[in-house]
């Protein structure tokens, strides 16, 4: 029986889902024409609202963490989805600096008179609906549900299931503040149903503008695979730092060290140490020192190997790995041009590293390297929103259509053109 | 035995496809870094080279012909395949526009220093690898690669096989021009081998960074599709003129004849005329007189209808219909919300027309009805990159991710962030 049930309760869950993006359409129509005041308004009020709430919020967090302590759940991941005061403060003051935040729609991009006397103006507009499929952590509700608000966009947000509780009490108080503000309840939802809800959410072109999925690159990879609304792929990062022939060596020591340990489980930590071959002698024995002193093994080619017995052989699984902890792939290039060639192969296109007094080599690395962001002399943990001057992120995209690397409010809109005639026609 | 055999061919096909987008991959590597002046010789030579061999080309174009007269194809389409010494020139001429337009590579969007003394250049690269899968027209072949190049993209190019010797001629002028240049020779290929080769290109995510299909609705539906590789939704255009109460009859009427017949095949030609209520018995007659002489069949609601014999009655169909055609759809609506509510219901999201004097009511159309381009008192004709002054263009997107509306060199380009320090790291 249930092959036979099955086939009718996933179409009533097309239905349902398709049902949302419409109300959310009709939702982003109304969002279009808000003036930022009225947007902000609504920021504040929820900020205030997520706080004196705060229990309601907690008891259904709660809820989601027995039950993935029950579950056998790791105790990290169990910490990614636990919610304090503290927590919910931290999201509550998210939401207030994105009321900070300039409103980018109306921006006039491109403004000109043409010879014909037309006027012609790009103007940024909301992109319209938009879908966030995420994993884990409660607070990315909140971050989306305020970058997407402010940005003028209907949100759709298709949390893990483990983390349901959660997710459905803090958009209950979002939700309510919109219904109190008089502004269009749907523009914030969530899309219930399991995985099967996802899949319809990635088929639901026409009625969904953009998708962007955060979380492990499997979760990415099948958004990819299956989705025909269209996608903007973030944040796998196996980024790379090159300590280039020309480096100040003690800078190169900082930038590795911090690149790689100021924190590891983040998509712009360091993955691959490559050192040229003229400093190696100079920088590698206390560069490793200083990376096993800081817990980090070491997997490194035979040059590397030749100075330090701890150092594990690299594999091809390393070069291409995002470890997400501490771990790096280490290796000696007898040149820049090896360098680019080693992370054109490997590197997941996200940020690289280069350390060098010198300003040819520096143009040279950011010229061909080919990644979303490329760091002169200065740790790959600056790819980033907040640390660039965004006020807010909603990713880091590393793909190149629309938004390449950290994604703020401007990323969130499209544009559109007005040309304004006195009865202009086509000769 | 056609199955058994089927599958080993389509793998070497598939192998062949990838291995055209590998080589295209290690060209944009070279091209990312040519400077304009190399670019710009480049397309100059190519002009010349296409009027000099253009016997060459006309000879593989009179294949093309031939065969599609013997195996029946309409006189129209026939006549979009055949290229003529004029239309050589004409390909010629655009190579040359294109070496006059800015390259848009190397153009720093947004540039600033941060607090901590860090350096932040948001800069113009090329996207890498682009596909073209388009019908019929051979010019297309000429013009995306100029396009492409000038914006140091590597070109896939897929064209229709009906036009596979013409556009082989027009590629082995642009490639000989590229090696003598010494340029990177599969800077431009063509990707040979049916339906199965495109479906190929369209999975080829990694290998080539984005497709942009030219041709009619079920191309571009199915790139959209089957594509995992990112897409550019281009063309189809359902376009609507709307009369509003506060129209001038005079302009409304010269804008109404022309968005519908300077010309009919194209994307930004009018499909719809929408009439507000309180002018319609003062419009209407002379508006659908004018139509009429024209040569265009009204397909007209009842209201419509009351003021001539000679309307059809409209149908959904209708209403949804991109015509291409001497026909139009049309309608009397009570309200300007009315007239955005139908847009937003059949329209296709590519240009709306407003006739009105009222400010108040311009702002209100554009802020509402959600399309890539808006003309005030102007002709829907007007949403073309040159018209518009962009010198050329690949093509107008009417979805909302990376592009919207005509679409030009800058267009072609992703950014990079370039950000440089002095040893800077995170605390």
């Amino acid at each position: 029986m249930p092959r036979n049930t099955l086939r009718p309760v996933t179409d009533d869950l097309a239905t349902r889902v398709n049902d949302v993006a419409r109300r959310a359409r009709a939702a982003a129509a109304e969002l279009a024409v808000l003036t930022r005041a009225a947007k902000d308004a609504a920021l504040n009020a929820m900020a205030d609202a997520l706080q004196e709430q705060a229990a309601e919020v907690l008891a259904g967090n709660a809820e989601d963490v027995a039950r993935a302590e029950q579950g056998g759940t790791p105790a990290a991941i169990v910490d990614r989805l636990r919610l304090t005061g503290g927590r919910i403060a931290g999201m509550a003051e998210g939401l207030r600096n994105v009321a900070r935040l300039p409103d980018p729609v109306g921006e006039v991009v491109r403004g000109y008179t043409l010879p014909n006397g037309l006027e012609v103006s790009q103007r940024r507009v909301p992109l319209g609906v938009v879908g966030i499929i995420y994993e884990a952590r409660p607070n990315v509700t909140a971050d989306a549900a305020g970058l997407c608000l402010k940005s003028g966009n209907a949100v759709l947000l298709r949390g893990s299931s483990s983390a349901a509780r959660s997710n459905a009490a803090i958009v209950t108080v979002l939700r309510d503040v919109l219904e109190n503000s008089g502004l269009p309840v749907d523009a914030i939802q969530l899309v219930e149903g399991g995985h099967d809800a996802a899949k319809h959410l990635m088929r639901a072109r026409g009625l969904v503008d953009v998708l962007i999925p955060r979380g492990g690159a499997g979760l990415i990879r099948s958004v990819v695979d299956e989705s025909t609304v269209p996608v903007i792929e973030t944040g796998v990062g196996n980024c790379t730092v090159y300590v280039d022939a020309e480096a100040d060596l003690d800078q190169a020591l900082a930038i590795v060290v911090n690149s790689k340990t100021q924190r590891t489980s983040v998509c712009n930590a360091a993955e691959t140490l490559l050192v040229h071959s003229e400093v190696a002698e100079q920088f590698l024995p206390s560069a490793l020192t200083a990376l096993q002193d800081a817990g980090v093994t070491v997997h490194g080619d035979d040059r590397v190997r030749a100075y330090s017995d701890d150092v594990e052989p690299v594999t091809d699984e390393d070069w291409a790995a995002e470890f997400l902890s501490l771990d790096i792939a280490a290796g000696v290039v007898d040149s820049l041009d090896d360098a680019v060639a080693h992370i054109r192969r490997w590197g997941s296109g996200h940020t690289e590293a280069i350390v060098t007094r010198s300003l040819a080599h520096a143009r040279r690395f950011a010229a061909t390297v080919d990644s979303a962001a490329v760091m002169v002399n200065a740790s790959t943990r600056f790819t980033d929103g907040e640390e660039l001057g965004f006020g807010a992120e909603i990713g880091i995209s590393t793909q190149k259509l629309h938004a390449r690397g950290p994604m703020g409010l401007t990323e969130l809109t499209s544009t559109t053109f007005v040309v304004t005639g006195d009865g202009h026609i086509r000769r």
